[in-house]
């Protein structure tokens, strides 16, 4: 069995201008906006297609102007339809508008019936909107280098705020909403007891807390456990279904920007990441390719060393 | 948030007695072949609770000595029903047999139902057979150290034969089953034909072939459409339900095993698999805890340096 080479690869992807003399026609067109040519290059990425690379750096100099906010929360806590209005709110700003979802349960993301971009989408039509979602397949606990660069894509296309939705899952491991600039946690009367929230650890994320379906009886129950759990932190009702608390909830997430300080340092926590995320799959990669002394291999074939006694010692040389 | 340290974490795995001056001792009871003290260095492996490294590392010298029998095949092909038979027949022989199940759909591995040992399995009472499933969580790729210390730990209880069971996905990368002494390949008609068999590119693994549900009619059309498209490779009819054709795989598998010739050259090949996927990971560890210079960072937050660049320059200067 052998690999596709990458013009075949290319090729297999409907592309037959992936070639060095296409490439700043490409990086010009998606620092237009052009949806066509940022999606190609997203497929690129999320294939982890190593001829992107000199694309995504070009395009990297373009970047760092977008606003960052990561909707996060349990699914079903209405996370999707708050974000279609938040569109419509931001829209009504005139700020342009991309949305990345992760959540791979997301009725955002479409999957394969309905493709990249949501032709049922009420924002379908707004060529200042741009929906994509992204399957992370993500060795190494969730995050990738996709989910970084397609950041950096959506940012270079000129949205100037990017929305990145993810299921929260309240565990210690850095998840993508964490690294934005801020971080709205959605929740949703009926999803679990305070003390499950304080279990899951979700509450420790979110910059902004939205009780979603605000219009419900048992909201009112759940907003005033926040209060008491979470007292020092902006907690907004919001009836998503019916647009209702978005302006308030704007405002807010607003403040929280405001509030955060120069960006510098969320930015800066952003950028290791990414460099920790590239240098785990760049060293993953080149380990592959690692040969082995051949006294050592037999050294452990008869057992009068362990792998583990051997990577040790490999360590303490420097080797490693 | 705080990870439980590792002596919580064997109060947490019901486990008071994981300390040093117990060590020889579980160790010891591993080496009679003790099931329950197996299975809990094997809960840990699984766990990848460091705690496991030098109960491992004492195990290490006692291994080496078990047949490995790699069992692949798509789903619904027969493997487990074709192991039980398996046992059987290797019973009879009065080889002590070690199973495990890494297939995740499989029957044998029984999930949380049943436990790690299957009481309602026809061995179960047979202290000569040890059965495990075994999740194998596997970032990079579906391999994981865990793998390979369930071999050792089966190996170092003295078992004689162990069967691995996997999945055969037929991608190109390393399946713990390719790394086994004789891999067999389980076929069954009605699973698609050939075309579709050498697409996936299954046959290409599998040292001995068995055509199962061989009682069946549509079995010859099979095993004819293999014979002429692998002529050099035994194949074997088995019907696994009614136990027919074990002598005879059993007698190929023997072969397969001598026309090898020294086991040399495949137990090397799973040491190196074996340091690179501990490689990995340990290098994975120490990434997490890789501090960057500032100034670098500092010159990515103005975009006067791209990732990949600085990914680049590291490596040319020799810091990975």
């Amino acid at each position: 069995m052998q690999k596709p080479s990458s013009s075949d690869r290319s090729r297999l992807l409907g592309d037959p201008g992936v070639r060095v003399k296409n490439r700043e026609a490409w990086v010009r067109k998606i620092l237009e906006g052009d949806v066509r040519s940022a999606s190609r290059l997203l497929t690129l990425v999320e294939n982890q297609d190593p001829t992107a690379i000199p694309l995504l750096k070009t395009l990297f100099r373009h970047t760092g102007n977008a606003t960052l906010i990561g909707i996060t929360g349990p699914a079903g806590a209405g996370k999707s339809t708050l974000i279609n209005q938040l569109i419509t709110a931001l829209r009504k700003e005139k700020r342009s508008v991309g949305v990345l979802a992760i959540d791979p349960t997301s009725p955002l993301s479409g999957g394969a019936i309905l493709g990249d971009r949501l032709r049922m989408h009420p924002h379908f039509l707004d060529r200042e909107v741009f929906i994509r979602s992204l399957a992370t397949r993500g060795a190494w606990g969730g995050i990738s280098p996709a989910l970084f660069n397609a950041i950096h894509i959506l940012d270079a296309m000129g949205k100037e705020t990017i929305l990145i939705e993810t299921v929260g899952v309240g565990q210690d491991e850095v998840e993508i909403a964490d690294l934005a600039d801020v971080v709205v946690l959605v929740l949703s009367p009926g999803m679990g007891d305070e003390v499950q929230l304080m279990k899951a650890g979700l509450l420790e994320i979110g910059d902004v807390v939205v009780v979603n379906k605000g219009d419900l009886k048992e909201s009112r129950r759940l907003f005033y456990q926040l209060q008491e759990m979470i007292p020092d932190r902006p907690i907004v009702k919001v009836a998503a279904e019916k647009g209702e608390g978005l302006p308030l909830l704007l405002s807010k997430i607003g403040r929280a920007l405001t509030d955060a300080g120069p960006r510098g340092e969320r930015r800066k926590r952003f950028i290791i990441e990414e460099l920790r995320t590239l240098l785990r799959e760049t060293i993953g990669k080149s380990v592959l390719k690692v040969s082995f002394d051949e006294k050592e291999v037999e050294a452990i074939l008869l057992r009068k060393r362990d792998p583990y006694g051997l990577i040790r010692s490999w360590m303490k040389k420097g080797k490693i």
